[in-house]
């Protein structure tokens, strides 16, 4: 690289499948990875583009050249194209576009069309289409007579006079049967299709619930307007999951390459919020200040029962954010899980319970400060499994992402609830 | 379902997609869900109990009939079947062996014979195969010679004389070409094989990466033993999320369905842990049981540095645990995100300790306190920081799985330091 020796690196990159080059991109600093793209030149393939991480894209493509860039996007799916401009900058999106012929930009330009995180969005215009009266013989000798069919298709769509989907027929089956039996004889059952202005995250899981391979979407007038194929659905699937485990963990959308200012940003608002709900546990200490004074023990002791409320919600919301997430729990077994929970609040409160309080007994002497430990752990771990079960299932019937704000108001509520059982309970009894 | 009347019944679930059908069961209580499942009896489609939850598929298995089981089993792919039986008691599984033709049989118990989340598992046997030298109108001719092609396949597998695999074509391709072209000219360049010993993450991991749809399995030898499909893949993908996801909140392998004690028997090891890492905070804070009584203030604000210490600690964390799940933190980048961390560490530290330390010093009169609060909080979250990243790297290289020790170690990490940076600066400031 450092030679500027394009044809060494071309056979270095050439061999190797475009998710592993753009792997390459990511790991290398700016410049290098600028002067890369440069080098790389005519043998750079749209599919890198396709495979880099978001945050990289609009640096890798400000750094090609125009006719490099019009080359590269020319052979890409729709779907691709559409995931790969929407989030760059205007100007470079006209550059893309512009790149494409007539056919292919009207069909990148309707899918931008539909709101972002859509079917729409997901979905690519190239697909294979045939009428109800079909027989094997007429789809094949249609796909022979065809030379710019799909990279990749499943399923031939079967589709009615006005272009609604009725049915689609997989390929495996048109190859088994004879060229005359009917194409709507060998109609796949799992066959169902999707609407264009769907959430992305209802296509995921419908493609893993019900194992589909490819699924036609439709508009508002039910007529065929593109096709998902379940590699873009597992990708979203991806994309959710990761979602989910940095919501839960107050991180919102981060990316491991990202710099230091935009990791800040994207971290820092939760930790504002957790100051927050930190000094309002702090407020519900500074009512006991005296109690405190008077037996020192207590502000050692007062953690203990805070964290393990903490953590045992965490437990609780954790299962519930991902039963909301799979559909697993829902209004039909909502009161049979929370039951669930509150029971296994119980029993691990006083499985933990008993043990601590002996064993704090013993150390400072008195049986008092051990039952008080005790009875407060209980308290606060059957807070913590019912909050931890109820928070999220408010979330959500609120319309608010479960994973995203579930966390906070848990660890709230186990903290106040910790210290006011544990403080209170002492005040009362012990001084 | 309380009128015994089996057709109406049938009526009501024939129409349903098996995993439809394998939800209502999961919902029912275990009373009803064993009438159903006898009342339905012969209409119980194989494919049902591949949908069910583990945790309840022996409970259906056992209140089956057995020829309604050996009817039902015998539809199934031969993966569908290994995935069925390798967690149900030795006599389900022979009732269910015994039920297979004797060909199945064999690859279900050859299935069996590799480790469990192995590629071998995984695979099914039912493929299309065709040796190098034919073309597109053997394979089809072949194709609709054989009655019994696999439900679902997306390939043909090109094999070598020895069996060995050297390419595949989709059929898509075998669709759009002439009779008379050659398979080996059609080859895909997605190709590639996985050995059956290898770990199904990496199966997972190896179709999202190269959006594979299917992909042959090999032997030690190289030799084609099955195919993994792109749906297994997608599964397995969704598992090794919630797994990560659930290990992350510490509740080990949680299902939503489980009853109370096993619930417990799954949280309460954690909760064990986290009450020796809480003591040891405790220790920590009892050092110092001189300087609260002599400033009680001090266990009023100690809470608060430990806390957001916590919460910044579990943000790299949960983000390096992310990035090396999907193998895009490595050795080679592994210093620039550890530089990364350190730096938002300090960053947000001085941004949250300035107000932080402002406001405390406003309440309490006095500046010593301010400064000492915000001073150990900018000491704990670069702590934190580092923590959280290093401490999943160091686990993982030593072959512990990060998701699932990473928290306790990261969170007893920040406490620790929390209270003794703020109490130890106290100490030697203020007092």
């Amino acid at each position: 690289l450092d030679a500027g020796d394009g044809a060494a690196l071309a056979q270095l990159l050439d061999p190797l499948h475009p998710a592993d080059i753009a792997d390459i991109l990511e790991h290398l600093d700016r410049k290098p990875r600028a002067a890369l793209v440069r080098l790389y030149g005519a043998g750079f393939d749209g599919e890198i583009l396709s495979e880099l991480d978001e945050s990289l894209r609009e640096d890798v493509v400000g750094a090609m050249a125009p006719e490099v860039l019009a080359e590269a996007v020319r052979d890409l799916e729709s779907d691709d194209v559409v995931d790969l401009i929407e989030d760059l900058e205007t100007p470079q999106q006209e550059a893309i576009l512009d790149a494409l012929t007539a056919g292919d930009r009207v069909a990148v330009e309707q899918s931008l069309t539909y709101p972002e995180e859509t079917a729409g969005r997901l979905m690519q215009r190239e697909m294979v289409v045939a009428p109800e009266h079909w027989n094997v013989g007429q789809a094949i000798d249609h796909m022979r007579a065809h030379a710019d069919l799909p990279d990749q298709f499943y399923h031939v769509i079967i589709v009615d006079p006005r272009m609604r989907p009725t049915g689609y027929v997989t390929l495996g089956r048109i190859m088994s049967h004879s060229r005359s039996t009917r194409l709507a004889d060998l109609v796949d059952d799992s066959f169902r299709t999707i609407r264009a202005s769907q959430d992305e995250e209802e296509v995921a899981y419908a493609f893993n619930h019900y194992h589909l391979i490819s699924a036609p979407v439709v508009d508002a007038d039910d007529r065929l307007v593109g096709v998902i194929t379940i590699d873009d659905a597992m990708a979203i699937l991806d994309e959710e999951h990761e979602e989910d485990i940095l919501r839960l963990a107050g991180v919102g959308e981060s990316r491991l390459l990202d710099g230091v200012f935009v990791t800040m940003k994207r971290r820092l608002p939760w930790l504002v919020v957790n100051l927050g709900t930190a000094a309002l546990a702090a407020l519900v200490i500074a009512q006991f200040e005296d109690t405190i004074a008077a037996l020192v023990v207590l502000a050692v002791l007062m953690p203990i029962v805070a964290t393990l409320g903490g953590n045992a919600g965490t437990q609780s919301l954790t299962v519930t954010v991902r039963g909301l997430a799979t559909r697993d729990l829902t209004a039909a077994n909502a009161w049979r899980v929370i039951r669930r929970e509150a029971m296994v609040g119980v029993v691990n409160g006083l499985v933990l319970a008993v043990p601590l309080g002996l064993v704090t007994a013993l150390i400072f002497g008195t049986f008092g400060i051990g039952a008080v430990i005790a009875a407060a752990l209980v308290i606060n771990l059957i807070v913590a499994a019912l909050a931890g079960v109820m928070i999220p299932i408010v979330l959500e019937k609120l319309g608010v992402d479960p994973a995203l704000a579930s966390g906070t108001f848990v660890t709230t509520v186990t903290d106040v609830v910790g210290f006011f059982a544990f403080l209170g309970l002492a005040a009362t009894v012990l001084i």
